[in-house]
């Protein structure tokens, strides 16, 4: 099975694609790219963008991607199965994302920064180096995550955001600051410390309300969190038990 | 009367374009498409594009409307005459934009949305799936109109913003919320409730300041709102019936 | 020497381009543009936007510059060496750009404004028409400089930041302020009113907190401002001396 490259894009020699992929009009692939199977790139898009930066030439993406139009990647990363992309998404150097990932348009992915399986940026995020997204996070549009303490320096300290955490739009996360597993930040709020496990935090700066097990949803007056018990779209069956699991770990270390 | 189309523009074939129409280069336009005449499109974009979330495989613009750059316009679009988009705008699908709308650069308009003629978005504004925009509205830059009351859900209810009102610079609303008729949102402000007719409401949680005819310039002392006494650029000429009229209407409904 | 042009770019005739100059693949650089030596234009860029709103119809940029992937610059904007941008950066007409200048990715320069020598925006930065960015100042991911003190008016007033001056992520600075030299506005802050030279404010509204050499590092308790006490990456060597200069001019006519 063969792949469907527009005439216009350019593919430099070398590239590796894989089966069943499709290639739009006018997107650029540096050499050093290796593109997975069934994986479908928009276009005006440009993948594997030397610098001198990156860790290694090259920037892996896997099989089953969609990256939408207009959409930059640089060499240093590597991208796992299941990623898409909204439109006009920059990926710095030496971003590793994992399987099943999800960044929205606009979004701003500064490098040198980990993104757990299955977590999901809504647009316009900005990930300042060295943050760690874990896995089955939520971040939802114009949250910030900085890592600067004392800005402009270089003593970096990215943040951190555990896994199934939930990050409402607007929000900004102070540098250093640790997310707890499965808490849920309010809108507009500004993290300045850490925040435990399971609880919902909100305002500038952001306080503990309270556990987010007490989070009633106003539809039904059920329980809004852990949030997956309403959302599993697109997730493992089991979850559930990926969750228990994690709370376990996440418990015992707290 | 014919039209300016770029030798490097890849336009299907069964597109519709008006006379007098100019296509600039490295520009898509996707089968489906419908575009009037003296309708302008930039560079790098890319019209009608297909989506399974579409409720048709069609992308309608209107006469005399100017996409600039980078713009991507998805399928189930449809855009009466008049519209301005700054660069690098989104559009997604099942966006329904009245006459003489502007969009301004980097703005994410999420689809299955309405935005009523004559409102002017600025830029990076974030305008969620569900929302509902009126007419004669101003949206300034980075405001978000979110959907989730329990994120991540499926029990999405978007904010709707009545004609006339005015958004301020950074704000938030949060979902459901309904900003009333010719108010204002002062700058960097989130809006849990709603907001009723003709007042400043502002603040995180926003809380009502004062009727908007008690603001005065700084400039002159003069009353600053309604907001059209100052400010007429581009607009019908009866503005002040349209206003008194839909004043009655929104009033009576209070 | 001569420059490496992509035979997929379009340039206008009587375009100028300096020596060892690249431009990247599907870039478009319309007449009337100076581009200086050793300067590098990405891929999907766009130069030179004609537009009845420029006070010429040139676009000049120096050399030694590095204008990323997708980057749109309009006429009457003149910028000299050692300019850098992000991805999708915006610059509209009338933009008066120093020496040495950063600019990061989607930050949107609205026109008829200047930044001064070796400022660095970070990320989607918002530059209202009229403002004044002095030298040496930093900006952070989603600053918003508005100029509207009645919005929608046609009485703009731009705000000004003097040099030195260090702006946080997601604050807002109202019409007209003027952010004093040497000065620190924390994250997420709303800035309403002047703020006096080397103090730290922040808040929502924006209240002074001390005077920024009281500010100690975390790391090492050593004072954190002036901030190129700790970083002086591609700064002039003189950089304490062009400080205390300026220091005593901004002193003098506090």
């Amino acid at each position: 099975m063969t792949s469907n490259i527009s005439p216009n894009a350019v593919i430099a020699s070398g590239v590796e694609i894989g089966d069943n992929c499709s290639i739009g009009p006018f997107t650029i692939i540096h050499k050093g790219s290796r593109i997975g199977a069934n994986t479908t790139i928009g276009s005006f898009c440009e993948i594997g963008v030397e610098s001198s930066l990156a860790n290694n030439q090259e920037a892996v993406i896997g099989d089953n991607c969609l990256i939408r139009s207009h959409t930059t990647i640089y060499n240093g990363t590597k991208i796992e199965k299941g990623f898409i992309t909204g439109h006009n998404v920059v990926i710095r150097e030496n971003s590793t994302i994992g399987q099943n990932v999800r960044i929205g348009t606009f979004s701003d992915i500064q490098g040198d920064c980990k993104i757990g399986n299955y977590s999901r940026l809504h647009s316009s995020v900005f990930i300042g180096k060295f943050s760690e997204v874990g896995e089955f996070v939520w971040i939802f549009p114009y949250v910030v995550l900085t890592n600067d303490p004392c800005p402009p320096s270089k003593n970096l300290i990215g943040s951190t955001i555990q896994d199934f955490a939930v990050i409402a739009t607007m929000s900004t996360l102070l540098p250093g600051t640790v997310i707890g597993f499965g808490s849920l930040i309010g809108a507009n709020s500004l993290v300045q410390q850490n925040v435990p496990i399971e609880v919902l935090a909100l305002g500038s700066p952001a306080r503990i309300i309270k556990p987010v097990n007490q989070i009633l949803r106003k539809i039904d007056g059920f329980p809004g969190y852990p949030w997956f018990q309403n959302y599993r779209d697109g997730y493992p069956e089991e979850l559930s038990i990926i969750y228990a699991n994690l709370r376990l770990k996440y418990s015992g270390s707290a």
